[in-house]
């Protein structure tokens, strides 16, 4: 199961992400928490993305600036705190769109289980309202998420 | 508006909470934020709270310990980190029952804006199902929270 699956059912504040990976956990979770591999995926090709904070850790807090690569030169500041990680196991954190303003976050849980020799990835984002989350989905989200997955199944099978 | 009113709409993930107070905003966010206080209201007349840890700033962890006054000795566990402050007027945070596992948190977004002399506090907490949410509504939760009010509202008075 290498292709990415999205789901969002009508009336529901969340929107659920499915993966698998051909790698076990430990290696998966490393490639996803490391701040130095972060600009090679997490933006997708269409932004670039800079690590300004990633604490990962509980209480830390994260900041990623993305700029899109042939689109304005405005920035995109994305950022929140993590409220629980388990190495290779699990990451509970806040995220929010900076420019968005208060009352447009997002609680995600991201767990990673053994699935065979790999890792079935699970990402479940919640919003603060539907109206929030069925804002996010025309905004190119979802083909966004498979290209960052697609370029992340790269750097783990170069991990392995 | 000194009474506290708990709204739960059906099959909504959300339960809010609002309450007016007779003190302006920055009385009332000092007064909630002061962990010397907690111990005073934040766990109704039921319980007893201690404070292990309570840094009330972007990324910082809070852990209260409560213990039913008339109950088991039990402890019980609540934590989070928080994900905004902004003085007098938001704070954003997680919370979770410890007990609980993962998968059973709340993001919290309480405001408190001026409303005459007083206070309007809204108090929005976001569960990650709607099964989750309704579990805690039948355990006292709507009671305690009243409760906890008006103690923080006598604390309140005192602080003026």
């Amino acid at each position: 199961m290498r292709t990415t699956e999205v789901l969002f059912e009508p009336g529901r504040q969340d929107i659920v992400v499915t993966r698998g990976f051909a790698a076990p956990p430990d290696v998966v979770f490393a490639t996803m928490t490391d701040p130095a591999l972060i600009p090679r995926w997490w933006g997708s090709r269409r932004f670039d993305t800079t690590v300004e904070e990633m604490d990962v850790r509980r209480g830390g807090s994260w900041r990623f600036v993305t700029r899109h690569r042939e689109g304005p030169a405005t920035p995109y500041v994305f950022r929140g705190v993590y409220h629980d990680v388990v190495p290779a196991s699990l990451i509970v954190s806040t995220l929010q769109f900076e420019m968005g303003g208060p009352g447009h976050l997002q609680l995600v849980s991201e767990s990673f289980e053994p699935d065979g020799d790999g890792t079935r990835y699970v990402n479940v984002a919640l919003f603060q309202s539907v109206e929030d989350r069925d804002g996010w989905i025309p905004t190119g989200m979802e083909t966004g998420i498979r290209d960052a997955h697609d370029l992340l199944d790269e750097l783990i099978g170069v991990a392995r």
